[in-house]
């Protein structure tokens, strides 16, 4: 793990209920410039994000992996020097202080949940966060947070490795790709 | 329609597929300050919305409705005077110019696709804005338009005729109830 880093850890992932949701939690974490997306659950809830990642980019600089133990991976991360946020409508609301003290440490791990989680990672959080104290979507909690913790400069980046690309345009499509 | 108000249309909702994702669309309208939430499709996927309005509140504030004929739904609101934003990652990125003005504008209806979205939205939309050009989700980036175009002042907001509502807390859960 690198020094100013962000990971985005998934936990209580169900395969069936929640594989869109899981998926779109990876993809707002490569979009807005985590540097990898942590899985609880089997390798194969990542097949849709490879997929993507393989398109459009991402393979050197967004890793992707599974880990069937979510508890100890959060030991681990905090015991190598890193923080760890969870994010949760029962949180503290987000801004001020304390989001500018998760920009001044280490490595950070960004817990998000589906479904209910467990009263471990209410305690063992370094911060609960929330955006907001209403019901709504971990996948829009997960970009709001980034894109606060990164001042929003890193919905303008791209990927020196993607086949495919976007250029943005008023009233079309303006896809390039790239000749193998 | 409302001077300065905003409502999200999610089109193109497919009822097993989306199911979880347009619902998630829905609490983030709420949550993060639109007037109103209309849903191409039946009435019968508006159920667990409404559950989280009955509980959380927003009755009087926040409204909801399904329509058969998205495009009629468009065109009416232009003959209105509202504008119409079309949430695209092929669209030009967020930022500058286009948000000041759609803030100094009459009421704005956010349009949010499930899947391939039809030609006519993009040309009949008054603007096609991307939360950046890479894929990642109609959930983060109706989010992150609303965060913006608020200038993150609606993730505090609270709704009065709550029979539930959180108070945020730094490692535990502290949820108020209203008496009947």
């Amino acid at each position: 793990m690198q020094e100013g880093s962000i990971y985005v850890l998934r936990i209580g992932h169900r395969p069936r209920r929640d594989v869109r949701i899981t998926t779109h939690v990876a993809l707002v974490a490569r979009a807005f410039g985590a540097a990898g997306f942590v899985l609880e659950g089997g390798e194969e809830n990542l097949k849709s994000v490879r997929k993507v990642i393989g398109h459009w980019g991402g393979t050197d600089t967004f890793s992707i992996r599974a880990v069937s133990d979510p508890k100890r991976f959060v030991r681990e991360w905090k015991k190598d020097g890193g923080k760890v946020v969870h994010l949760t409508m029962y949180g503290i609301n987000i801004g001020g202080e304390s989001l500018e003290s998760m920009q001044h440490h280490g490595p950070v791990l960004v817990v998000v949940g589906a479904g209910k989680v467990e009263r471990w990672y209410y305690e063992n959080s370094d911060w609960n966060i929330a955006i907001g104290n209403q019901p709504h979507s971990e996948v829009a909690a997960l970009a709001i947070f980034l894109d606060r913790l990164s001042g929003g400069l890193e919905l303008s980046k791209g990927f020196s490795d993607a086949k495919i690309s976007v250029i943005g345009s008023e009233h079309g499509k303006n896809v390039q790709k790239r000749l193998p």
